[in-house]
């Protein structure tokens, strides 16, 4: 629960921090939706500030998605003024976006746990309260849900609205697009939300008034469209008779009230744009369009980080933050280490200092995966496609066609989006791209849409496609230039967060497919894969102690897999034991006993460490490891006793 | 090679089959598109009828893509006739429709081994000519190839062109949404050419005439842009100012000529809609296109099947056709034998008349998946979302979300597509989306691209997610009927063309994630998925003869798997087999391996029979399975090797 203090933080007129000053506590009132519907706008104008002390007090301590969150209040309340949730049904897109829905859908109290072991979501959760309809987490699938849900209510004659609230950045998602199309196409009632945080979704988006949103939605723009046909006839040079033939007056009378003139050609009636941190106009809008029929558009405009000076001014900032000082703004425990972004932004800045040919890619990115810097560095080589995972890999190919080396820099949860392209257009056509995977392995705060656990099995069983995890900086920045070298597709997957420097003193070159030796031992063999040789090492540690002295390998390589150090530690030993981040169905362990089984070798007891076949929950990385008998404690115990089981049996059998 | 035939096919000016008339060869003195330069449009036009007839002829032969490369003939021989391949880049979207192409590109003597063992390709192959610069197979990759092309032209400061061809179809898919709204952006020159054949991509698209055209690449045209805006500020009403103010009176002029506005939105230039049959007018847009600033877009239109009347009625029919009568436009063989899609088809009718709640889902497939029948009887409960098997996967979810159970019909190279979906949208929330997966397994013909054996491999990994592959049609049956009732998401995946009828007699029900035993034997255990369940029964006759009696399992689900009956089967036997049509890696073989990981079982042999990682080239299924050593011959001689194999090892070490 989240400490109880005296003192409330507040933010002045302009969005700088102000203490001591309480704000009346109206939020203590509100445990569901339903509670809003007596509120004047003055009472919610009230409300929507009190929220926003609420989410900076919260978030400061707890960690979490600010700016969007911030950007949200007024829209957030309008929906839920307007419509009845969950009779009513929101989708929120992505779904960071969902604290202020949260707090009014009666979870306020558990914010202080938000993304923590056992806690609050940072996304919807259907589990979590039948406010939450559908589980986001990655980016454009609203508009495909609130379509399914709507045709689902139409086939059972039943009434009511569903809403899908989806950013700019979203709908440059190819799915959100597939959506609009199919939406488009029908007369089924379906209001998509475009929360646009001024980040143009295209340039001839934007740019009329709020004066020409309520033209569209009063029934007196209809006469003047009426009149226009009208005017319109009569122009020298036009006339009746060639307006006729092309039918298309209306729609360019049209056309010139309406930015939005893209959803409208797919079918949606568009309204908009609304100032979305004004209620009033927002609660008007949402109050026609409630009873509107078919596809509406209703386009709102928000400032990310409404309310918060700094999130207001640096919004990249304060998109998702730890800890910080409200005062400052400043991170509370301001990390010094160097993380694996940070290592792969700069080694790839350095690299193509020398090689003219590397161009990078990143799906809306550039900061996240570190390449910000090299963005700076050459802006005529780097690529921000948006949110546009496959489209991201397919250019990739393209560019590698062209004859330039091309490193695609994707989240591995993210790059799920690009399974078929990875297949289809890269590794079909053996091109020369360079996948680099940022927060493989479990990434903790965001949970299960977020973990990087599924990137070895959806990965290793690809023809042609080289993988690799590093084991700490050195060998990561060893392996990019490998990549960089290597003439076919290659892909790297390093964890989220800090870098390792394990083993630093121990620096073997890469070599193609090939497992590198850390520790020579016998009669058990280790082989680890990437972040997890730091964990193997410190089994090792604890095996000594126990007397056991295993052999410690790091992989490097999924694949191709080095068969031959395989059957070598296989043939040395009498226990092999495989340690991943990822799920042991289809990972790296699998891939090993593959090879256990094509040289036929049974007399070695094999066991793979990894994740279970399962959605792994969101919370702290280190307790999660521990939960699922990952952390070096639990491995070095379960080595132990599968040891000591076999002796015995094979004591039995000898003896 | 293609047989010498004296008599050549025509077809009359109505698209009928005319016999005996020998067209002018002129067909035979291209062999580059050089050759094509020095044409007037008369004998480019008699050369289209020429290549028509070749098409006919020799497609009505081979079987292949008919409708689509009839459509495109004036297109290619346009797009050759204007641009330099290869200095110039062509990309076809698909590839399907890039015969045309290939013939004018010097393959038409090959025409005769087309899409068969070693043969030509039916889509563009890097490896088969420099004029094929970018693999296709799956739909909507080409605008982001080109893109990628295009960039790399621009900053190794090249001059060229690069065209991405694209069906109206194909431009559902997200992807190439992505692709357009990144290249829209900028000022990379990239043309688009949109070969629209009658089938809109959306209600607002097409409209104009060819007339209008004209005007938009004319300089005429720009005159009238700018008289115009003059008038239209004169409009009572309206006024200079507040034209002004809303800085659209241009845009809101252009719309009034333009069909393509939502190309026009998205940054590029929107030339057309062109009479694709037109050679004379091709030509001109093209050449004026050629020398356009930015992203242009031209809009084609083309008729599907155009000149050859069987096809032009009944496109659907003649889009991939097998070898059939010119005369009749029957095929030759006219398969008697039923499908396992037609089967899929028959049995979600006879369930959804009992129960309601079943919907249907297509991705543009609704007669190849077999629900061509559904969709008549069912109009509200089938849906075709177009070319967009993401937005395929989430729309179910939605739907399952709101209380109904979908089936989502998609082939299993395409469903490669939705990865992303299916684990985050539908297993990630354990929603009862039932997937139906056809063309699983080996395709033939298609080739690389087309091959269903990856999908064991990247869904039996998925957490929460059902997987299972019937023997026969019985089984099939039952197998759909139980996915029906289950509650939670599962998939059946089953192959290409006619069904099964192996051990009908045997009908055990079905249990979730049991086997189901087919013979008892002894020392050998075969377990088989699927299609392969009657390769293994023949394998077990053939094993009979040689003096060994294996126990034959039919696995029936891949996932959950059965790890009792896999343990029973294990202690019960010396060797164990799995056989699948599927890569190794990743696949059913490997999770059967697991569980003997699991459960420590050391003392069995055991080996996998299944597809090595690689992409399975085009061809005669029943050869590939040979080359591979899928076929019964030859995993019956492999068992016995390593049985034989593994008794004199153990008789060497128990002697």
């Amino acid at each position: 629960m989240l400490k109880q203090r005296k003192i409330w933080y507040d933010i002045d007129m302009f969005g700088f921090y102000k203490e001591g000053e309480n704000v009346k506590n109206q939020l203590e009132q509100i445990h569901s939706p339903k509670d809003l519907k007596t509120y004047n706008i003055k009472q919610l104008e009230a409300l929507a500030k009190e929220i926003r002390s609420f989410l900076l007090q919260s978030i400061s301590q707890t960690g979490g998605h600010l700016g969007s969150n911030l950007g949200v209040v007024e829209l957030t309340l309008a929906l839920h003024y307007c419509f009845d949730s969950p009779k009513d049904k929101l989708i929120w897109d992505v779904g960071h976006q969902s604290y202020v829905h949260k707090i009014v859908t009666g979870r306020k109290d558990f914010f202080s746990t938000l993304r923590q072991t056992d806690g609050l979501s940072g996304f919807p959760k259907t589990v979590e309260s039948s406010h939450d309809i559908f589980n986001t987490g990655h980016s454009s699938t609203s508009i495909s849900a609130g379509l399914g849900l709507a045709k689902a209510r139409d086939l059972a004659k039943k009434d009511f609205s569903v809403i899908s609230i989806i950013g700019d950045g979203s709908l440059t998602g190819g799915m959100a697009f597939e959506a609009l199309n199919d939406a488009g196409r029908g007369n089924t009632n379906l209001i998509v939300v475009l929360n646009d945080n001024q980040m143009s979704i295209s340039r001839n988006v934007g740019g009329l008034s709020q004066h020409l949103s309520k033209i569209r939605t009063e029934p007196i723009y209809l006469e003047i469209k009426d009149d226009m046909e009208q005017i319109l006839k009569k122009i020298p040079g036009i006339g009746p008779g060639l307006i006729q033939t092309m039918g298309k007056a209306k729609e360019s009378i049209k056309y010139f009230f309406i930015p939005g003139i893209l959803f409208e050609e797919l079918g949606f009636t568009y309204v908009g744009p609304i100032d979305g941190h004004n209620l009033e106009s927002l609660i008007t809008v949402f109050k026609k369009v409630k009873n509107m029929k078919g596809p509406i558009f209703v386009h709102v405009k928000t400032i990310k980080g409404k309310g918060y000076h700094p999130a207001e001014t640096k919004p990249c900032n304060y998109h998702g933050v730890s800890p910080f000082s409200l005062k400052t703004g400043k991170p509370i425990q301001d990390s010094k280490q160097e993380t694996y972004s940070e290592v792969f932004g700069k080694t790839l800045v350095r690299l193509a200092h020398k090689n003219k040919k590397i161009v990078t890619i990143t799906a809306a990115m550039p900061e996240g995966t570190g390449l910000g810097f090299f963005s700076k560095m050459y802006p005529q080589r780097f690529f921000d496609v948006g949110i546009a995972e496959q489209h991201a890999v397919t250019f990739a190919a393209g560019l590698a066609t062209g004859g330039y080396k091309p490193v695609v820099a994707i989240y591995s949860s993210f790059l799920q989006r690009s399974y078929d392209q990875i297949l289809h257009d890269v590794c079909l056509q053996n091109l020369p791209v360079v996948f680099a995977i940022d927060r493989a392995g479990i990434v903790g705060a965001d949970g299960e849409t977020h973990q990087g656990i599924f990137d070895l099995s959806y990965l290793s069983h690809i023809p042609n496609l080289a993988l690799m995890a590093p084991k700490n900086k050195i060998e990561f920045i060893q392996m990019l230039e490998y990549a960089i070298s290597y003439q076919g597709p290659i892909a790297i997957r390093y964890p989220r967060g800090s870098v390792s420097n394990i083993c630093s003193t121990i620096q073997t070159p890469i070599y193609h497919g090939k497992v590198e030796y850390l520790l020579k031992g016998e009669d058990i063999g280790i082989i680890a894969i990437g972040k997890m040789v730091d964990t193997a090492w410190n089994v090792v540690e604890k095996l000594h102690k126990r007397g056991f002295h295993p052999s410690l390998i790091n992989a490097r390589f999924v694949s191709p897999i080095d068969e031959k150090a395989i059957l070598q530690i296989a043939n040395q030993n009498s226990y092999l034991f495989t340690i991943e981040d990822n799920i042991i169905s289809g990972g790296f362990g699998m891939k090993v006993l593959e090879i256990l089984m094509k040289y036929e070798i049974n007399h070695i007891s094999f066991h793979a460490f990894g994740f279970p076949k399962k959605f792994i929950e969101q919370g702290n990385c280190e307790q999660l490891y521990l939960k699922y008998g990952l952390d070096s404690d639990s491995i070095a115990r379960e080595m132990i006793m599968r040891c000591k089981k076999n002796r015995i049996k094979g004591d039995v059998k000898n003896g």
